[in-house]
């Protein structure tokens, strides 16, 4: 218990894909995330200017369940709006507000070794499932005052790029990063929290435990879209992650959201 | 005198556009590159794919004397180019072999501060000029096995990517990283190095110093094509770069090029 009190605090915080993609919204985000303070890091989406750019290029956007199917074309579309356009934007917003940020896919330093999803029924192409997270170099330098910004993007060490959604990469860096630090994750999304009531935002339920999820299931309140969510959240905290919090894009400091514990 | 000497080698290599824009090239250049050894940096170019992507997606590239105009809609595309499509291929084609690559902007860790270029007669838009490397970071990483590979992108300390010439990247991080390291900074080109008959491509002239260059000027031999590329070689070594080679893509360790001494 020693070393774990010992470890210094450092933040994740995942951001969808809407709140980078505009202007506006963007600047915000970058102003609430430099407010932070201590160690953090920033993963983002991109999916909407994913689907906007491959559109102008003429090259069809195929979702399954939600997931991106990721051909040649497509990769190349995601490697250049999530490696470049989105992610050095945020690198640069950062910079100019004092932060020293630097961008990062799963293969830079080798942060995040996939493997090619094997096709079963369905074949998503280029995607990646995290099989390993090197998190050394990472950890150091935020040691020294650097701020990660992460892309959705991840590699197979066989000089291939996948596609990788950016709430594993959150999950699996915040797990790798638990070793080193006490990690509190943050999702954002739409939502302020876990609601009570899907159709009223005021009623967020301010914090879950394994007992109250299993109950909160069984009585039909947390239902198919939040199961994902929620599971990823309980598999960070088992496998180190402190604490958890689902929220908002516009409180990602997490107060105000819902606190997952195990 | 003891200083220098105790300084360990670092080879930086900049590689235009055309090597690391087809596939075939790119796996040799990557093969190449990866077997040089001791400490190394990539810069890379980009230009042909950055005009190829903006003709795909209806934007048309303007060049003056070479050099693209770079209005927001073209800064997007090279963003999306140089930072994300070429950077993170070439990164994940090194890790495939081993290497530990980190791929970067000048935004990244803040390495590469510029001035937007003021507008004389032309306004060449959402261009760099380098006025400040901060390499301390990516020094500090190199001498851990890291191997930075960088983008013609830099920053303007202001929230704005700046497109920036490569060899102006190659350049001025080699002369900031003389400070730390012994360097020797590579320009590859189309031709195995200065020819004193531009026709004749086994016509290379092993070594150059200022004395023979004045000569090959006065002579007529070296002509306005290759005039700024031996300017910006006796910058670098008059800024403490130890030694310059002028050699073809092929030959990127600079062997059988044209070595460049003050």
């Amino acid at each position: 218990m020693f070393n774990v009190q010992c470890k210094e605090p450092l933040v994740v915080i995942k951001v969808g894909g809407k709140i980078v993609e505009e202007d506006a919204t963007l600047q915000c985000l970058l102003d609430d995330f430099a407010a932070i303070p201590g160690y953090k890091v920033l993963v983002h989406g991109g999916g909407r200017s994913a689907t906007k750019m491959a559109a102008k290029l003429g090259i069809e956007t195929q979702m399954v369940g939600g997931r991106r199917i990721t051909d040649a074309a497509m990769l190349q579309v995601v490697t250049m709006v999530y490696g470049g356009l989105i992610n050095k934007n945020i690198v640069a917003g950062l910079q100019a507000r004092g932060i020293n940020a630097l961008g990062l896919t799963g293969a830079d330093l080798n942060v995040l070794l996939s493997d090619k999803r094997p096709v079963k029924e369905i074949d998503y192409g280029f995607v990646g499932d995290v099989k390993q997270a090197n998190i050394e170099h990472l950890s150091s330098l935020i040691r020294q005052g650097i701020v990660p910004v992460m892309a959705p993007l991840t590699h197979d060490g066989k000089g291939h790029l996948l596609n990788t959604n950016a709430d594993t990469i959150a999950g699996e860096t915040a797990k790798a990063f638990s070793h080193h630090f006490d990690v509190t994750l943050v999702y954002c999304f739409e939502k302020p929290g876990v609601l009570l009531d899907e159709n009223d935002d005021a009623s967020v339920i301010p914090s879950i435990d394994k007992a109250k999820y299993r109950q909160l299931v069984d009585s039909g309140i947390i239902n198919s879209g939040m199961i994902p969510k929620m599971d990823n959240a309980f598999g960070a905290l088992d496998a180190g992650v402190s604490r958890v919090y689902i929220t908002s894009s516009t409180a990602i400091d997490g107060q105000g959201g819902t606190l997952i514990i195990l």
